[in-house]
């Protein structure tokens, strides 16, 4: 087992963003900062991690539900203090690595973690901090070079006319020796008036102990990105938002137009499907090929066939197998699976139920815990009626049925293969296979009945 | 009372609009921009106002509809001639100071009005212009200004290379010590061959008089734009969309995807609530905190609580509580009050009624002027029959009823507390608390029906 | 007849697209960009046209389904090798001029042809390369001009630093008089390793040959845009959509925010017109005044008259007349004709069929394959029974008529001129005029139901 670890800072407030969410809790297409940056770790098979909480702990520790280990940062002192809480975990990989992340810079990438690893042991640094080349470097920590490694990291207020145009800066992440590291905390000093312990320091006091202090730069230059605001994490899910899709138009989806699109990036897509704008795709859905999905569909851990259309869908936790046809206006409710050749209509909802293959449910109809076999035809306001005010029950439906406009099928109750039920019908008892069901009450024609209504409405 | 009074410039055409709308009643985010630029005097407190109508001025007269002042300028004769119009309203304030203002300027705010008219009076000057500096300026009036005060404001077309360069612009907005506005006036010659009055030329009357000329510039850079065809008017509105919804982001409201969100700019939001794309707030709507709107919602002129998330859901003029789930594709229309906790599922019309707490209306069902207890829960398809074809009536269903799938309630009517209805039952009497309405025809089962018509159509 | 002719370079693969169609069938704003080239000759009234097709020709032959000719490029040897294999169809012109296009270019215009057309004639060159300045130059062959002419066209890799620097660029297009086209295609040798003929170098041997090469600029720079991917398509789409959406709003058609319309480029849209977010316009709709569409409408070859609000509407292939309000959620599908001054409600479907003056269908209905006379109202959840399985049967329903809520209407079936339906009716039989049709079963009140199967409930 690797004895390199992580340290991710987790524990601000966030303030401007007027909430009581710790900042690394805020969501870029809809995933926490904090989960992009465990997953960045994860993906570079770091997988020693140490989370750091400070305000309101509790919701990072349900969020993080004991997957990895959390430590309080009582007081916020600062980012060297925040590291110090972390000691303990520390010592336990006193041989190996850490690498330190803000946990809300979610755009970290493994890539530039593995590559700053072989940097930093190739060249045997007790720090390298990970930085990029950005075009506005203003307000961040410019790093300065020597011929062999860094001599500092120089703050905004800090900086000298000659040092404010240098365009490397600080991301905020580090790899450090961990040895070397517990040793600068030691040594680390309250470097303001409030006390704070800043992590950038450790940077001097490595140099000041004769170690090497080095610098990465990444690719990625996103990896500097952060949010105080609701604007800048809005800025953050923009920049993610078009990654991801520009990702998609790669492997050949295509999109006419990308407004309104989001896509969760663990969402697969085949090559020739569109995604039409609108459309909102999250969690673990997967698109096959061929696919129009679109416009404004909300689909989410759906799995959808290949050369399937979905016009205005809504879908959660379903199945949908390849040339089915749904739309426009339908929502597909969790545990359903409508498979191949299925045609869905406007105005029906589908809710824990299998349907068959070629089924046709084409209007204004409600399936809900339906077991519904193939090549059968729905009405239109066909209703199963699967509770009854106490209890739900299961509506079974044999291949081939043709069920009436506006028929109630009252379960439990089983519709035979082939059977046939009348319009109007309120099925509660079950129809053998070949056979019609059929509720009729008395009919009536009462002549002149406009006539005398009108009169009456005359007369009163 | 303030001496201090406004002329907002409103008879202009806007022949590239291609409409017979007067420019100042084109909307920017829902609202005429004529009214935009009165509610920055009202905020100003300014209260004198007078409107100066020309081109299809009944449009106008009708929208002010007597809350202020018009004037008709019946020949469309340059800025100064439409202000000449509004002299005997001048007169009336004759001891203070006078606000002209573009009625198809939008952006003039009242901090603006508010500081330039400090400007103006601690100044003692006879004229203020209101200017912005601009990163381009070309096409507008630049301000010469002197050691003190302004010398002249120099048109595009009349400006030497020196003068191009200036980038402080006049707005077309102005205060004026209103005695000296109504003197300048009656020097006013027409400038041009079509014989207009320019407002402009009035600053160099100001000044052969001896008066101080002088500007103010606004920190507003928007208080210049104005919009002569469709896309300037886009551009408007996209200015103001951005505004509004950046305002909402420094409040705390959340927006992954700010795209076809639309949100006038009296429309009140909660912290941490989340606005998904394609949804339009219009009018006096108010929603609560952490409420999920979106996407594509349209909510008008409604009250949403907290907690309470809206997904595909058009409302208008209603009350929606707390902690209340609707959607997808769901249509509130007006007078509706969902009260805390009600579930209102997909394909759900709900008009002119009361729902209670924590009832469920889960699809594909009608209620219409209805009063709805608590706890009710009503199946798919049902409908409040309402109407007879002369009158309206109202259902009346008390709590813990529960309403069967397909049941018709025929208006007036009521279900008692804790009733049932069976589905597919039209209710034609009252439902007395705890009993059973059933209305059931002639039930059959023909055998073999699916083989006889098969046969059958096999003869044909 | 005119003796010039077009030929068109179709036979591109667009290996990054990720797909099996040849590069010039992607589509642009609903069209392939073939169509696209294919409309510039025609609107430019070059009728003669020989497209080149390579990968993949057959489907390239089956969409232009014989409208002109087509030739297989078997191998693909450069664009030089392209247009010999159209060598027939030039001798046919061989008096003229050839036009030679790349099919996936789509921005070429009339203008441009007509304009270049000219230009190349009373220059009496024997080639005019059709080109664009453009602000970045780089990728494209740089236009090498002497005092007469052209002397060279030099691509990237070829260019010195000053030839870089040129911002002349070809775009793909020429004019050609036929017969030297003819004679340089003869001289042409393969350029490189690869055995490829670039058209490129026709150039120089017909500038060899003492003949005169000349360039013509166009105004519209987009004549040079194509794509090589997905991204690439997106920007073309996303040009497109702004130019179209531009040119309604020159003719005064409003737009408040533009996200996410896509209109297609022969949809017509009357002056004063609203369009909203989310609306996607295809095909030959015609939307005439003062409309409001939108939000989030999707329209297909439909007819939608004057002062008419869709509101999430879906139509196709239907005529929607005037003073008509259709929405939200509803679907008009095929061969539908709404008439003036009706009211269309949410949740509804209208399918093949008339629906006369000033009826309204309120919600929660489906009319398929029906008749429906003027002033008729629907109530809630009625359905015309269209179907029995095995054939499709019409509606018929008078003026005045009164459907009552959650009606099924058996079709073939009439309803008469000022006749009823009373709720939950299935109308099996004509309904005279002014009869009321009414279906009943028996109906029961079951006294403290509740209460037993509460009681029940806590036996079991």
């Amino acid at each position: 087992m690797s004895q390199n670890c992580a340290v991710i800072l987790a524990g601000g407030q966030g303030k401007r963003m007027k909430s009581d969410m710790p900042k690394p809790m805020f969501k870029v297409l809809g995933e926490p900062m904090l989960e992009w940056v465990i997953k960045a770790c994860e993906e570079a098979k770091i997988n020693n991690i140490c989370i750091v909480k400070g305000f309101n702990s509790n919701i990072i520790e349900e969020y993080i539900n004991s997957r990895y280990k959390t430590v309080l940062q009582e007081q916020r002192l600062g980012t060297g203090h925040a590291v110090m809480q972390s000691n303990d975990f520390l010592k336990e990989y006193i041989e190996g690595n850490t690498l330190v992340l803000c946990g809300d810079a979610p755009f970290i990438d493994n890539e530039t973690i593995e590559n700053s690893l072989d940097y930093h042991q190739s060249k045997d640094n007790s720090v390298t901090v990970i930085t990029s080349v950005v075009g506005n470097p203003f307000g961040y920590g410019r790093i300065i070079r020597s011929n062999n490694g860094i001599t500092a990291i120089v703050e905004q207020k800090d900086a000298n006319e000659e040092e404010q145009k240098i365009c490397e800066i600080n991301s905020g992440a580090y790899w450090f020796k961990t040895k070397d590291l517990l040793k600068s905390l030691e040594e680390l000093k309250p470097n303001n008036s409030q006390g704070e312990y800043y992590l950038t320091d450790t940077v001097s006091i490595v140099i000041g102990m004769g170690l090497k202090a080095d610098a990465f730069a990444s690719q990625n230059s996103n990896v500097v990105l952060g949010a105080n605001d609701r604007k800048g994490l809005n800025m953050l899910n923009q920049v993610a938002r078009m990654d991801v899709i520009n990702k998609h138009m790669e492997n050949g989806v295509n999109f006419v137009c990308t407004d309104g699109i989001i896509i969760e990036r663990d969402v697969v897509i085949g090559a020739n499907t569109e995604i039409l704008p609108g459309t909102i795709l999250k969690g673990n859905t997967v698109i096959g090929e061929n696919c129009v999905i679109g416009p404004n569909c909300l689909i989410e851990n759906t799995k959808v066939g290949d050369n399937t259309k979905l016009n205005y869908v809504q879908a959660y936790e379903s199945v949908i197998e390849d040339n089915v046809k749904i739309g426009p206006f339908v929502h597909i409710r969790p545990d359903s699976h409508i498979k191949s050749g299925c045609k869905i209509g406007d105005f029906v909802e589908v809710k824990n139920s299998v349907i068959g293959n070629n089924t046709a449910v084409a209007h204004l109809t409600y399936v809900g815990d339906s077991d519904v076999g193939s090549n059968v035809n729905f009405g239109c306001g066909c209703v199963t009626v699967n509770y009854d005010g106490s209890k739900k029950a299961r509506t079974t439906i044999g291949d081939n049925a043709f069920i009436g406009c506006n028929t109630n099928l009252i379960a439990p109750v089983t519709v035979g293969n082939g059977a046939y039920t009348a319009a109007g019908t309120t099925v509660t008892k079950n129809v053998p296979d070949n056979a019609l069901a059929i509720e009729r009450g008395e009919f009536k024609i009462k002549e002149d009945f406009a006539l005398r209504k009108l009169k009456k409405r005359h007369k009163d």
